[in-house]
């Protein structure tokens, strides 16, 4: 089974579902298979960077119990740039060296970073610049990582938006009103395309199309005029308000205010349509629920991967889903494919083909 | 079985889950048992009040899947009092006499009316005036309704509630956040103190029991004295933000500003703590779910017994839920005393005992 | 606040969801509020009994995590009956003074037992022999102790038969087939009837109500002429077969063969309705779930109110629910009345309302 | 939009999760997009075959309220293969001319066919020698079919399977019980290992890979030396029991007693370790649930793009997912590839990495 090692693990960016079943494979594999330490490191890179660093060694029993937790047993940040992080002082301080100490102050042969594309291309400039040895595994609730299938925690809050829209469903059609629900998914539309199809949306809004008012409100009063007096809309938060005259998308890069989309529809969906609007703003109840068992199993399968990753000293490769099996891949490939919702793709065809109107 | 009868059901106020139990078991107790007709009013009153009258004959196919679903298949209405009912030219309108002349057009023998005890004063006003025939079925998820124990729509809505604060646990942990989960419960705060204790809230604003700022300041304080750095807390929509210089409540009568109270204690919780705090509006998903067993269970109860009710002719009665019994009180008692958390009861001990803080 | 005190805590009998919300909830009263110690003892009266005695001090820490999760972090038992406990060597022991004694041995002012009708008289024997300061918090699936409107458990299980109940409905009608649903209720047929009515099940057994098979054929032919081709029966356990020539059934004494009566059912409905049957036994999956808020909730205010039933020293005292509230019985008074399906009951009424055939 | 077209659409084999879904995409693609006609046919060839042929047309408003619901509205069957069907007399006829007529009757165009590989496999042989316009979807919870990465109704049932692991976890943890759950799989096990690694198992038996008793037993008795007293052994009805002196698996077509393979571990399981063992049968509650989001995206899709093949008359196809996309195969292809569990495919490599026992 090779020689021993000590390997570290830490989660990174915004926490979702799965993360914590992560955790438990990575240690099964490694404690229970291969015999070697693992250390699990508190709250991302801040954990590294901390001194002492703040870490605690995992074995078979921490992790007996978190399998369907959600969220963290290793806690999470998303607060600062490690290579220019806030101080209290007010300065901004580069701590990548100080994380590439961490490393070594651990004693650590290998570490696993568990993040976005955000996250880990920020893991693997600190691993190139202090030459650690590094492995990737994607999670996010945007599912916005290239190459790979799914990401971590991508099903669970398609479940939890789903949900809500069967629900809204319900009150909408006794009431007779437009129900928006205003889901996650900071630069891609995969939640709210995904939940909107499964969930039986009238109206899906997402970054990547771009939308008139115009277009929603003439689909309500089409559904208005063939007497069914409820619709159901979905939008993605980073679907933008006005800009100008025209209300349009933003790409991933452009300027948008984030935040408060949902009633911002209400409000003018209500005055073109005459209808009576409520707003949902799910928050995140998607990161946090109970794993699904497809996170799950991914979660676990990533796990797993990664140990033989290392166990091969094939660093810098990134664990991907892809055909039903884990497919290794350099990071670097990972990070320079986006993944968007496609415009042309299979969702965007199937919502059109249900009649749902995509504000285009 | 006695004479033939001629029935009417309608569902009105605010919808909730449970009430499409209640029109099935009607139909099936008054057309399967009884042999009777029985007519399902649309839209609350506003099916009598239009003309031609609005309403279907129901029989058991019509009702054949309608168990596991929320709303009403009949609709409702929360719009307009039909006693100073909006027109469209802006005048308010008596519809009183409308109402009663739809249910002679009907040939109604008797109406079972479902609401709240707002809608249901209404309804037993315009009975009074019209000299109908009236039995009430209380349904609210607010469980303010006096006298029975339960509401139809009460239990799934605390469900919902607590399953968000079951998944914002797992991610305030993970991100040492205090996440607000504002709740319905537009006078009472029963959704609010029961989804609190059930899903291990930290903190239980509820408008029965006066807050001040400080004490919720103090009590996230603590838990980070304490090496805790996350709260639950969870706050009825009721809840008022401030009079004055002091956050007070308000009574059922007095003035309060309703919404945003969450992100109300969002701003104010973030500035007293230092934490980063995040929100989360249910909305309507509370009303909208499949109905929870026990929500099933007692709209089933309280529909056959409503019907044996008028078979017995007992009418301005209400069914109530007592020690798993179904108990007919006069509607007037059960309108008489409403119905707040008892802040000298089991949950507001319980929760003082399991140290929730609820603001005082 | 009174004396200070040091008290036990053991689950006995069959495990339920709630057990752990009652331990989260008597430490947190004892140790939060009072500054007691709190003694958990392992597998009920069992770790009493070992010696050393099996037991672990409680404190907040410990129970931080265990509101949502069903079974009991103290383990339970149903093997052996303490007064004659099966001894290795195949005799059997009066262990009664060995469990007194390891009370006394840990020190203990009073003894919280959560149990059933069974576990709680023989603990409560247990605590007069010795005279011991005893108290009790009802629990059991099958809802059957008597006073108490609910004992803890109840409502998940019947959540789950429902659920399955609601799975099983899409299949049957998709195939023409009648589906038997086996449930729990040993003695009782609560879980049965409740989770019948509440998932619109067609024919409902318990052990309160005999049947004869040819009533239940009866039913499911009546279906099959109006063109209906599938129904849903729903089973207690502890339903019997045959004695003699008739179907019967067994009062709460009397001889049955308990077990496998889903399968019995379904030949014998095959054979008489020609219809395909299948069956599915829920087993343990109805003791383990995720508990309901609704048996948190009960949970909690037992395990507060337990506690200050000790600080009052009114011991010899059962928590019981009783419209919204907890109220204190001598436990002899609960256990003398056992609590049985009613047929004249508010649930026997309803499930005949809704034309559902009981098999009388 | 090309010529109007008349088409069938049929749901044959055993029901699951997601059918409707497809019936309602297709539903929205054919008539409301294409402006086409719509004929549901009844339980499969079964409405093909009978006189009258049994169909109904479909529009928007028959699939309204259908995506949410399991099973199929158009009904099915596995009652009997066309080509040799079992008539009333006990003679058996090929009704596939029949089948053929009822095509012609209908006046259609071209048939959706929506089955397993046995079910899809026959329809192809009758639309090849009536020479009709045959367009394939695969559903099957046992994920079974080759080429596509998903079956309909597969995520469904797996997520109900993990769901009672995830309680029997809870009940077997607290009196120390082996729990044995037999899950669905009729000749893969997909169900079961997919299940069992999500959920936590211990042991998880499939019919790809050959177990002994002592290896399991073995597993079992390590979990007990190491002081973890409970073991979760998930097992798919397609495990063989016994041959001879060893218990093996059977290949796709090899003799093997179907039913009751979980009672037969518990006694095993019970002698050779001493322990408390208890089943439980999922039965047909595995296929009846309430469509995962992720089935219904895949059923949604795969009607829509079914429509598609059609409307591009590009027959004999079934449609496939693959990488996320629609991918159109020839159905020739799809059905020569059974798909199994690979023994060295990624869910077996993760189970071993999970320590978890497979019985080799």
């Amino acid at each position: 089974m090779g020689e021993h090692k000590r390997i570290g693990i830490l989660t990174s960016g915004g926490d979702c579902a799965g993360l914590n079943a992560v955790i438990r494979a990575v240690t099964h594999r490694a404690v229970g298979t291969y015999g070697w330490d693992v250390m699990g490191i508190y709250r991302a890179t801040q954990g590294l960077m901390s001194r002492p660093v703040q870490a605690i060694e995992l074995d078979l029993d921490k992790v007996d119990s978190i399998l369907t937790k959600g969220g963290t047993m290793l806690g999470t940040t998303n607060k600062g740039n490690p290579f220019a992080f806030p101080m209290p002082d007010g300065t901004f301080h580069d701590c990548s060296e100080d994380i590439i100490e961490g490393y070594r102050q651990l004693g650590l042969d290998a570490l696993i970073g568990i993040g976005g594309d955000g996250s880990l291309a920020i893991l693997r400039k600190i691993a190139q610049q202090g030459n650690l040895n590094f492995v990737a595994i994607p999670k996010t609730i945007d599912n916005d990582v290239g190459i790979t299938e799914r990401s971590i925690g991508f099903d669970t809050a398609v479940n939890i938006a789903t949900e809500a829209l069967d629900r809204l469903h319900f009150t909408a059609a006794s009431h007779d009103r437009v129900m928006i629900l205003e889901v996650m998914g900071r630069d891609a539309g995969h939640i709210a395309i995904s939940a909107g199809i499964a969930g039986g949306a009238d109206v899906i809004l997402i970054p990547e199309i771009p939308y008139t008012l115009d277009n929603v409100c003439r689909k309500i009063q089409e559904h208005q005029a063939q007497g069914r007096n409820f619709s159901l809309v979905v939008v993605s938060e980073a679907v933008c308000t006005e800009q100008g005259e025209t209300v349009t998308w933003s790409d991933r890069f452009g300027e948008c205010r984030l935040g408060g989309i949902g009633q911002y529809l209400a409000d003018r969906l209500s005055t073109c349509t005459g209808a009576e609007t409520r707003v949902t703003v799910l928050g995140h109840t998607q990161r946090g629920g109970i794993p699904s068992p497809l996170d799950r199993l991914i979660a676990s399968a990533f796990g797993v991967a990664a140990v033989d990753l290392i166990a091969d000293e094939k660093y810098d490769h990134m664990v991907t889903w892809q055909q039903r099996q884990v497919v290794y891949v350099p990071i670097q490939e990972a990070l320079g494919h986006y993944q968007a919702v496609d415009p042309q793709g299979t969702l965007v065809k199937t919502a059109r083909g249900l009649q749902i109107c995509l504000g285009d």
